[in-house]
């Protein structure tokens, strides 16, 4: 069911600080920040040859990540994002396999325009998994 | 400096039932457990279009993840791995701009019979960052 990865999300106390860490200490293309409202953070896209590293930091007052920040204060991995084709048939085989979804259980739209679902951190070793049909 | 990220490792109290959510669950392509006694850890490669998902389980006394998987009781995400071409020139390039290498300094062999070096989280957004000369 699971296609490739595609990013993995990291979230940071200081947005800046950690691009430039990734642009200078790793040399990696970095983009510009670009606020997701919607989503409730600023992201920086690293680009990788083979994937991307997103850089989430809070964005408003009630961000999905300011939780997270507040028991992680120095910031940290917080969900890997894998691709499916059919995100509907994905859930409900998911939800078959007792797998639990997040929220209300419908797709919502993610930071790249397109459906995704969250997956309960609990039913996968401790990880929060996002799904993103593509 | 950074080319592709070769893998995400996650620490998992069950190896056995990680790998059945990632067959069955999440319908990914998974190995066989493997023992790596060197690197103190059993693995599970979930083999995806573009990357690979670790899922490490403690091997003998001295095990890297047990501390991590004694404070994160259902498992999470311990590391990503990142790929370089000269190992040495890039330990030499992050120390000179004040990233800090964990243990001595020097690349040891890792899981897949190259060389690696570990990254302080500290200095990474609380990230734990693997660099394997490819």
């Amino acid at each position: 069911m699971i296609g490739r990865l595609n990013h993995v999300a990291i979230a940071v106390p200081d947005l800046e600080a950690a691009a430039t860490v990734y642009k200078d200490t790793l040399g990696a293309t970095v983009s510009a920040p670009q606020d997701e409202p919607d989503n409730g953070v600023t992201v920086v896209f690293v680009e990788l040859d083979n994937t991307k590293i997103e850089l989430l930091y809070p964005l408003g007052e009630n961000s999905p990540i300011a939780g997270f920040l507040a028991k992680n204060t120095s910031g940290g991995m917080h969900h890997v994002c894998y691709e499916v084709e059919d995100i509907i048939a994905a859930r409900d085989q998911l939800v078959e396999k007792g797998a639990r979804i997040l929220g209300d259980g419908e797709p919502k739209i993610g930071a790249h325009k397109k459906p995704v679902l969250f997956l309960h951190p609990k039913d996968f070793s401790g990880t929060l998994v996002e799904l993103e049909q593509v």
